[in-house]
């Protein structure tokens, strides 16, 4: 009786009395050595690295709960990604999942950015030879107002939704509130002494992201629409077509408008082409794009890149890049990624 | 043998050689949307969100080793909580536990800010609906001369002891040692030229805290007294009833003496009533109360809570808020909470 | 099969499709009192608090790909190590292992660093009572360039090779680049002004690390040498001998030559004897050392230490150590050892 007394009172403080949910430990670490102009050698990413929890749990009726949370680091130094982002930099979202689609709120990418990855031939990787963030959605960022640290292409404050899928097509939303989350000014249409957002400024309008996806035989589709928090907006498409089922073509196009933040140059357009090809256990990954600033140089960018699957969830990988803008940068790398 | 040898060089290089313990990873994401008076729509929290780690080890003769670790973070921007709280903001401790009861080491939540909760018709959550920190303790902290980060309850350094349930009453002990943590200074009875408390300074008495907790049938009752880093006192009492199986009433009462650290206006007192009534699947939280300060405004608030199950792990909520001061503050929000 | 489509989606949305993997979740929590001349009872720890994530995949044909993660943290505060380390502040390293040895890549502790352990009577112990670090190592650091919150025995940025045993023998290698990691500078033998090596400089030579093990019957050895960002040198011997099965007496003997970057007094030697004696569930730790640098004053360390094991991963200590520099130290302490 004591001691049974003395287990629930332990129960309670160590934490809420529930059944043990299965959790799952989930991540990838990607690591290698690359060499790039006017540096010397280093331990470096190809792609992110990322340690996470995640879990659902049936609430009946064909609902579900679901939660998410990621943390990102640095594979050479221990650090969290950048060693200025927040802990779980990959996203940290809750929501519900049923026949409407799936709800989620938090902290998280956003649709027209998670849509672009399959019509990448490096599939969104971070690293130097991919041509996310820059070339693919014409140097646009989703976080303008964010801290320094902030990545590219996320919402704080969001809410998303994903409809199901309908005749092929998948619906993809998602929101943010205006508030401010602490980041540097930007001066914009302002001056320095009295910027357009001063430091810590929260939106001066919603911002908000929409994406389709289609999905059907050997084609599949996307275009998105974006407004971020300083009213600059993204438009992004994509195409991908598998005349084999080893090859894999696709494209990309975007276009950023800054008319609100900035008085001229304000457009930049961006594309990419490219294909990935398997042979064996082996894919070529092989990409052109370029980047074009009004009245400013225009960036080119060829990758080349090799993986070579050991497993499932491991591959060790070589890339080659060119960068060409100001300057010509040129990058060779090669490494290792395991899921687990 | 080659392999034998080298797969223990290997186990020793990957950590101890020992039997896998069986760690649990639980947590809690809880997220909304609110408006607040004179803010706009947020995305933000009711409760904590947290990321935990914990385990037990069955040492033979009734005797326990357990461990608990947690992180908290705030699940609108992916930090840590509050953008400068330490990692494992939660706990981190480790103890024993047996016949005598349970001892543990490390940073965790007092004696007394942690029995009153049962007392609290919204159950100590931290967001601007509850009544946790301000008008339930009477504005007291547990943490004077930590960082401006630190929580308001807990101690670092600490040391606590929970007895095992007697004739209905569990006794409650933690203690801190005086080591400074680092934080600002606090003027107090100084000046800012010369503050009673300098930045960094150390403890000038070892902060400790008792709580008795009684539980037996429709009653629970709690007493406490505590005394933190900067010798500030608080006195803390609670009351529970349950008059029907779904219907609990309740009631704190506390006392914050500031003597040691103010020349005037040292006493601060904080009550709270309220009600939790279950009906099916959801449950009304009802709680009024009022804050005191010497010679200051007087605090009012007024909370109506409603939380609706979808399972044992998932709830949605909505709340209204009226918080008066010298301003008043409405709150209106709307969230999920999912414990994992 | 709108369920299937989306379910698919969903899984995209949430990762790789991939199988799980088990991912082992470990660490150690260790915290107790101690009473240090000049400072108050103060909550520490005794040995490295860490929460790790690791695993292996099978490969097939003997090769396996393995990878860990594994931050630190203060056990009193619940902030990440010393409050200043990287998040993952243990390890970050992935790799392949086979009958070649095992290949890493990422975060770690040097190769030198790594075999000393076994030769300490303290078992390479970071807190106050154990010789890691300043006797020991002679006062080297394996990271002079990194921040000051970094660790002393590791290299970012890094590459490591672990033989198979080979006769007895494992040989042991790692390797840094160049790459800055943005320390602070280090004068040596230029001027406050013009410092040998500016803030956030690079290696001027890439720090390197060897290390031969043996191990046969009764006795064990190691050699070791490595050269750091600065060009220190450390060479670093080992032995052990178990002339009954329950006591190890072990010595080891260490010399820094920091020339490069001292125009004067750039050798500094240590050495350590210890033994440990198993008593039943009990082990005694003893250890003498001293480190004499060229031209100043002798370190000597005296440290008797007590470890009861409550179980295979639960062990309580006691602690008494003097350690006389220009001032002298007087350390007592307790504390509880959980492994999980």
């Amino acid at each position: 009786m004591k001691h049974s007394i003395l287990a629930l009172a332990l129960l309670g403080a160590f934490g809420a009395v529930q059944a043990q949910s299965s959790v799952t430990v989930y991540g990838a670490i990607d690591d290698g050595l690359a060499k790039v102009t006017d540096k010397t050698l280093a331990v470096t990413k190809r792609d992110s690295n990322k340690l996470g929890f995640r879990g659902t749990e049936d609430l009946g009726n064909g609902l579900k709960a679901l939660f998410q949370l990621e943390m990102r680091f640095e594979p050479d130094t221990g650090t969290v990604e950048s060693n200025t982002r927040p802990l779980f930099q990959g996203q940290t979202r809750v929501g519900l999942q049923g026949d409407f689609g799936m709800v989620r709120i938090g902290r998280g990418v956003t649709a027209v950015q998670d849509a672009k990855d399959a019509f990448d031939p490096f599939n969104g990787i971070s690293g130097t030879p991919g041509f996310k963030s820059d070339v693919e959605v014409a140097g646009y960022t989703s976080q303008p107002l964010d801290p320094a640290g902030s990545s590219n292409d996320r919402f704080n404050n969001g809410l998303w939704y994903n409809s199901p899928v309908m005749g092929g097509v998948t619906l993809n939303l998602s929101a943010g509130t205006k508030e401010a989350n602490g980041g540097a000014a930007v001066v914009g249409r302002g001056t320095i002494a009295a910027p357009q957002y001063a430091a810590g400024a929260p939106a001066s309008s919603s911002p908000y992201s929409v994406a389709a996806v289609y999905k059907a035989g050997m084609f599949g589709a996307m275009l998105g629409y974006e407004s971020n928090a300083i009213e600059t907006k993204l438009l992004q498409a994509g195409f991908s077509v598998n005349p084999m089922t080893d090859l894999k073509l696709m494209a990309t196009y975007a276009r950023q408008d800054q008319d609100h933040s900035k008085a001229s140059n304000a457009k930049t357009t961006g594309w990419l082409v490219g294909a990935n090809y398997t042979v064996g256990s082996g894919r070529f990954l092989l990409g052109y794009g370029q980047k074009k600033p009004d009245a400013a140089i225009t960036t080119k960018q060829a990758s080349i890149g090799y993986e070579y699957n050991l497993s499932k969830r491991t591959f060790v990988y070589a890339d080659v890049s060119d960068k060409k803008a100001a300057t010509d940068v040129k990058y060779y790398g090669i490494g290792v990624h395991h899921n687990f």
